[in-house]
């Protein structure tokens, strides 16, 4: 099967990462295909570059949901994951809401980890979004500076740990995630300093999407989930007004 | 004082609706300036209409929000607004959040009553953003096509009117209101044949706007919806990406 | 158009101090009609004398409502709101709904900021009244005593500023309200030392009055806040047991 | 043990509905003291009534509650519970909070039966104000006239046990309460045609007064319930007046 | 009457303390006949250990339940209580839950305070279980060894006050529960030590049962407790079949 | 990898059902372990079945744990799961906790569809043990008799079917999901007649055990799901008691 792994940032390097971390829990015979964004912000950090990164998403998904089996959205807050799943017909997977549930069947309640504040009030409405608020411990992030987005996970290894250490002895997590893309990967290297659980947020969207392709879902004819009836466009991009306008 | 009318959906004539609407309740000194979106769809219907709509809405902000005071965003399921309030220094309010906020002060449950079935789920997400789900007594549509969105309010009037009755009676609403941008004014027509308070929402954001601009609230400096530190951008409409990247 | 500003408590001083945050935001030709309780206590801080308050207010309501075009009851708890919305045609907007509903304008989650412990219960529950639990980052409450209820926000100012900038770090509120009929006015002069907009809640009570009349929202005749019909009373003040007879 | 119940309607004829009720259940050595509203309506049916009630509830216990061990506030809405419970020393129970939380000992999920459609939404708000909206299977009102107070529920016997039975077909309610102090006592006439356990309302208090006064609790002296500080007060009833004075 | 006080530990010196405290409470007529689980484990202290517990449970019940008018399982995280009112006539009280419920009478939020930190994620699935989240204001554990499971409460009867006294500062508790039945009769030592009521949770119990046993509930015949129909078993302890099997 | 499929009912027929369902979907080299419970009843369907069913699964995962490399139990209340999940160290996935966490990324809200009323309450309680609830859109279940418990798919699929269909029309439900053991594999068959996606719940938790498996998470030695300390046992099943003494 081909999985789309979908980076709605436009930094090559954390597509890297996030491909990395995919393979290496792929199945035997999934081939992943990563695409980066060709427009946007270099990493996405709030409501407004999740509501245009979304919508650049769904650009990249008319591109290429035709040549694939599923996709992942993999930005930590799912930009554009509902309406991706309205619009396509393949299993669309977002990132964090892999994790989280992959975390639910962990244990009770996971935290999430992340680098930088500017992350958490986004990360904190996608769990509300997710309807998993009473499944979340808290969102920890880390509150200072980094060199580099694309190595911001060497960089800041360690500070990290203690967060995840101490959302586990002060907010009860009985699961960890590591969120934001360019921490992808990080949880294998750092399981063994955590005392719970540690999920890697790519790993387990890749698993996620093999195994809604293996199910071999319909897609919706009816609910809330069918694909829209065709409607004009003006301004779009091309793909992705051919896929609105069904042509 | 200036107010921007900003219509996400590209059709004029549901702009002139809404002006209406607006100009009906306007107080003494008030201007509105209606823009409508140069780029998108029609009228916007569901998730993946929204996610693109509402970055839409953020390009027309970046162009317009420094010649007024205040920005609605006319669209019912609010698309961009939490987005454009994080990174826009003046205050913007969602036509359903005005109308939702409005509703609560003249009963305990609110209808929400509006002309199609796809307009539901994303109606439905939007009471949820907006943590309002308590509030709502449910959400009533008509089940059935029509000839041209500039003139449904006319040609559904009575079967509107049915449903909203049919709120008060089986779904216990104290308020109603009338959904969706196309039925702009309709509220003023039909008042009289609904037995509980029936919410305008392009009057009741008007009014939330102006309220808004005279109690002159700072720009958060703090808290999640602070102005995003400056970021590079790329493909982005000019001067959305200026915003972003404080040019 | 004229907006009864009714105080449940009975201190003058503090109409006076309402009165004023009220005229500072007033649009032109809304007329104020200030009344203080004429029996009571000095200022309702709890659930007993907010029990007490309340029904005082609907005395005080049935007293005025015909004069007016709609009524603020100006006591952050909203003392006999609920109550007052089903027994009068007039809208009745409380001072605490109206401060949060327009902080929810303005943010994700607001703080509510007072001079007092006994007060926190009280306006929890208002809070929770209202359905909006979620949107509330927390209450902070002055733990200190004060020398006189009527000069409380000037002597306390510092402090109160104090806690406001707490709720934001420690609470992460988008938005802060300056709670306590004591504190009127204050929001304007503190705002700038309070890196979030504060919100005042007479300020935001009037506006929210003046919108109602604007919209011209009917009298429910069905739904829960319909008049309730006529029926006998026993002792009870004789303009409100008129309203309540019909008579 | 003495205890206090108290009739905050004006009904004589209904004060002795629930005096035979309690007698009905109560154990050896208990004392129940009765007492009539000497001011208010006959019956309150909603949330003006219930606000007015309220407070001369807490006018009557604060002429009694010195001469008994608890009281309980006969109608079913619980008015001035809170109140009363924060003003006194004795325990207090409310009507519906005894009868929804024995019905909690009995089932998953209670269903409310009642004689009248005003008292719906009041009793919804006093599900929601115990925090036990998720344990209600729903509110089924009676959707017709009748000939007086004292005497409906023999009018209405037979229709309110159908509206219990669809309850449960319906409503898949595990127990049934029948609510409304005019009903007091029908319960155990009517429990063998209802195929769930019934609950009667005053039998249901009185139970859990006489556990409150067995279980010793002390009042507190901290917490939000602790009892105001003195406070100066104009115009009220002279008993409530000095209780809140502390003279 | 006769209430079954079933200990679903193997530890009898905990099943004679629990005696102690119902007996200090019980009405006047009301035998206590207590028994001790004949297999499992001393004390029951998390998840596993209540699925188990709450089996043998059953078990006893089924040996037990013919003989008496209500029971109690005297386990505070109530395990097989659901189970037991599905499959028996009699009420059946859960410790915990009665704890409770008779807390919800004497303030607004409960602290849960207990002497194990692994009972507290147990507990607090009891709580939700019983839908009383937001009545919650907290679980406090005490975090240290003890020497004897039987004579805990004596050794860690300071610290757990003090734990008490914390709950009531820090979080706002208006009532606190004593939780775990080794500590079955500290509320009364202890409580002129905590400024707030202090439940105990076997008393309370004790005193719902008989409750419940006075107002002479039906067993449902339908609902979602009422019996099962008759099922084969394989390998079940014989009474336990025996019910099931309806023989 | 070995994954153990554990059959808490006594019905072999029911595991070769589970078998096929879960080998129809298993990756390659995924070896599946089926185990039928030695004790209990033949088909679990209520609140007591399942506090038996859990500790019977406890036992048998007692004897099986150390051979595998994860386990699924197979019933959909998910009987004993939290439980096993702190006891043991490989990852143990629920039937129904695997299914709607997998319709969770088919949807917004999914609808359980099942052949017999007793089973309602009992999945209803599993899904609000999940913190699932604002997922479900409802549960519909079959209310006649069936002739065999291990032919009751084939008996029944055409009202199943319709169940589903009428689950999708008025419930708004985006997903079904057939749930019930007896049910396992209908999922496959009759997808192409519901017009949105069909879960099956032993392929859905067959695939959550590989990923989970995959993704390789460690036990946890901190957090509510550690393994409990040692303890005494008595009366236990041997392997059970020595998983529980550390022996």
């Amino acid at each position: 099967m081909r999985i789309l792994l979908l980076n709605p940032n436009t930094t090559e390097a954390i597509t890297q990462r996030l491909l990395a971390a995919a393979e290496a829990v792929a199945a035997l015979g999934t081939e992943i295909v990563p695409v980066t964004a060709p427009r946007g912000v270099p990493y996405i950090s709030g409501r407004a570059e999740a509501q245009i990164g979304g919508a650049i998403a769904l650009e990249m998904l008319a591109e290429h949901h035709d040549k694939v089996d599923a996709a992942v959205i993999a930005a930590f807050g799912d930009p554009g994951l509902m309406a991706a799943r309205e619009l396509f017909d393949i299993p669309v997977v977002g990132m964090a809401e892999a994790a989280m549930l992959t975390a639910c069947m962990l244990g009770r309640r996971f935290a999430i980890v992340t680098f930088a504040r500017a992350l958490g009030p986004w990360y904190q409405e996608c769990v509300e979004m997710h309807g998993l608020t009473g499944r979340c411990a808290g969102i920890r992030m880390l509150d200072e500076g980094f060199s580099d987005i694309a190595e911001v996970q060497e960089e800041k290894e360690a500070v990290i740990v203690q967060l995840a250490q101490r959302a586990v002895v002060e907010d009860e997590a009985d699961v960890v995630i590591l969120a934001g893309a360019p921490l992808a990967g990080l949880a294998a290297k750092v399981a063994q300093r955590i005392p719970v659980p540690v999920v890697d947020q790519m790993g387990a969207a890749l698993k996620q999407a093999e195994a809604l392709v293996s199910l071999k879902p319909r897609k919706a004819s009816a609910g809330t989930f069918r694909r829209p009836a065709p409607k004009g466009t003006l301004g779009l991009a091309s793909a992705l007004a051919a896929r609105i306008e069904h042509r």
